[in-house]
């Protein structure tokens, strides 16, 4: 029997005269897209026609709210109160159910962006109110979140629909935390590397760490990266070894259905 | 039998640390809410404490969009394409329902805001973007615009729920359109003469225009103005010159029903 | 021999539509004005009336340069590239001088601005790279800081001119360091006490800590907020008391003098 | 004896995480940049490395201020009261004076962007707005502007240096304005005929319209656009085209010299 696993990436983070990402080509790839909701980047029209360019191919579209800083792209860390946290993702998630009613399709899952997803892995506030804001306008979106983190257990808890991810581009700390991008070969740019790590840990449901722990994960869905310069190159070349290794690949909701 | 009005303004204009208009007040007195979307103001914690503050007093919710100016308070006059009117609409209708959600409360209006109403009152193009976007998003609401404009016209060929309005605070040229602010006179800042504006109107059916034509405008709703120093007392002194004439204020859906 | 302080306050944070704090009353109070930039409150317009109100009074004039952040009004704790933080600053200050130059007035100091100002108390690299913005843009600007602070310690470093502020209307901690606003009491809005501390620190070169302990500290200004409710009245209490002391309110310049 | 010409490109237009334009490879080419300054396109890092940049390669400097209007790059007509224009010229030369002062390195000309530009070409109120900008804050800079404009009659009742230029890349209409970016053919793509018209014009001080007029305009400058992905090689095809002519390139005040 064929093994299955979800593959999402972040698109539609172009932004008025500003284009970044190659959408187009990554949307031929991946199963499912996470939409930037215009604060950190994505703007009105941009959202649409992501939206409506994932539906024609079949991928699953998810709303991906990041803080309200689009000169930090949602990158920077920033401290705010819960409670305007909880109301910024109901806002964007809002937003990304209206553009896509206006196109015509479905939004099936939400995951935060950047350093409001990163921030609230450790931080059980802000990972009850990312939860809170995303129960409030959308209890029926799967949750999609790294696991092991405050943001799995705030979902959990709140009995909301949940995936968890794990990242073929990034390193992992022996903790089962990303390698913060500062740290030098946090990112993966090699494609045959990161096709490699998405075939190992489909394989063996687990990854090995950059000081060279095995560290165990649950996941559904691995995520490729739609920002850099070799992110199509990689996910092209996770597509191909997962499909050399007899793993098909599905939308979020196929993969939890 | 007792005559009947819809009496709206505009209100959750605040925006983070910025507060304008006295909303508490207003929403005592109006009996619908056209509240900001968070581009021209508005924020996302706004947007959900005006919501809830109307729904408790039982006024009707309405989407408020406008230019994404937040820097002109959306009344700057901006020359844009069509598409992406229709879209700036669209992502704040989608962003306000989601946000009347997460109050638990209902939207059953839209009005676009400042400029983008006022340009779209002569330029036929920018009124049908408005109305697609709006027809794309929520084809439920009622639109709530000037009458005799093409976003009048636009509305009625788009076969949307339709409601007009006319101002109690505001002067109005012979040709049935507002006087624009910058000439002298322009907004009616005394609430004795504001509220017998409103009863003429309601009781003729007429308004005096500033250069003394009469002008016949249909219309289920008045609307004051919330951001005015004199606002409060102009619409207290509307709700009891109605009040005194006989004229019950109620919520626009129950003006249509 | 009569006793001098200065006085400053922060000024000229209206944005747009958006008005706050009541700067006209303050300018007839204080000394010194640190006026905001554009990037987390202050607009073009806005900075050019205030920076000529307070030239027309006397008051002597600074820049005010905060976090690029203006839904949190700069006080957002933000993480972010010293680079970044140095070029943001020193945008800021040039801002500032430009507006000055059209306005025909002179500034001749710089304070740091919200939880830009506060991160760099703690934090040696941001506090270095406001210091480098500040000397490669403007070096002979008096550089206005919290005593026995990270940015104390660079601008000494930096050989730069130098000035230091308690504040009148905020308790301290016994470290020296204010008490955060989420603290209750941290803001004093009773306008005799402030006035009772501001004469206190003057008299002697020292205060009392919310704890109860005796802070000694260096300083040549005191500091009232612009932007609380109660910001006038502290603000008129602190001079009058001061005056009833014998102590002079006099310009930053006056003070370095 | 060797002709002479100025070559200027507008750059620097990146922001946060959003590169457009390349830059390094258009200051390899110009003799001239026009830097945005922050409102429209351009960040404190941005300016500050496009500066630097310029600067290295012997290019002369201008701030190249725009609207307040990021999303629209520049781009959308906007209408707003004639002081705010003044101001927002003048903060954006203060701001790029500051950064060119801490790149150590000099601005040399002005030159605004986009709808600003073009709207004040027929526009007095807006030419007479950016003028007073300029003026205010740096009287020595030269004015670029289009000849035979009102931007034009501005600069030259102000008693300001100036310096006209002519596009390369765009057509004209017979009254010398540019044909409007909507109509097709509006921007010359191919760099063969960029470089042609270059040539053309310099060796007859005229150019052919697109209706097939000849069209003479005093000029100083030519303008080749960054921002279109021929940019480069019709920047790279101009030069080649006057160096084969016998026409130096040289900066804008060694053209004024």
């Amino acid at each position: 029997m064929a093994r299955r696993i979800n593959l999402n990436a972040d698109l539609g983070e172009s932004w008025g005269a500003y284009s970044i990402g190659d959408d187009a080509a990554l949307l031929d790839v991946v199963k499912t897209a996470n939409i930037a909701c215009g604060l950190h980047g994505g703007d009105a029209t941009v959202m649409r026609e992501t939206i409506a360019a994932a539906a024609r191919r079949g991928v699953s579209i998810g709303a991906h709210p990041g803080f309200n800083d689009l000169w930090g792209f949602g990158r920077r860390d920033i401290r705010m109160a819960a409670r305007d946290i909880e109301n910024l993702v109901a806002y964007q998630i809002g937003a990304m159910l209206g553009m896509a009613a206006a196109a015509g399709a479905r939004v099936t899952h939400m995951k935060a962006h950047g350093a409001l997803n990163t921030m609230a892995c450790d931080d059980a506030e802000y990972a009850a109110a990312i939860t809170r804001g995303l129960k409030a306008t959308a209890p029926d979106l799967i949750h999609l979140v790294m696991p092991g983190t405050e943001l799995d257990a705030a979902t959990e808890a709140a009995g909301l629909p949940l995936a968890r991810e794990a990242f073929v581009d990034r390193t992992y700390e022996a903790n089962g935390r990303l390698t913060p991008r500062r740290i030098e070969g946090a990112v993966i740019r090699d494609p045959a590397a990161a096709a490699a790590r998405a075939v190992e840990m489909v394989e063996t449901g687990a990854l090995t760490a950059r000081t060279g722990e095995t560290v165990r994960l649950p996941f559904e869905s691995l995520c490729v990266h739609g920002d850099e310069p070799t992110a199509v190159a990689a996910a092209r070349a996770t597509r191909d070894g997962l499909a050399a290794a007899g793993v098909d690949l599905v939308t979020l909701p196929e993969m939890l259905a």
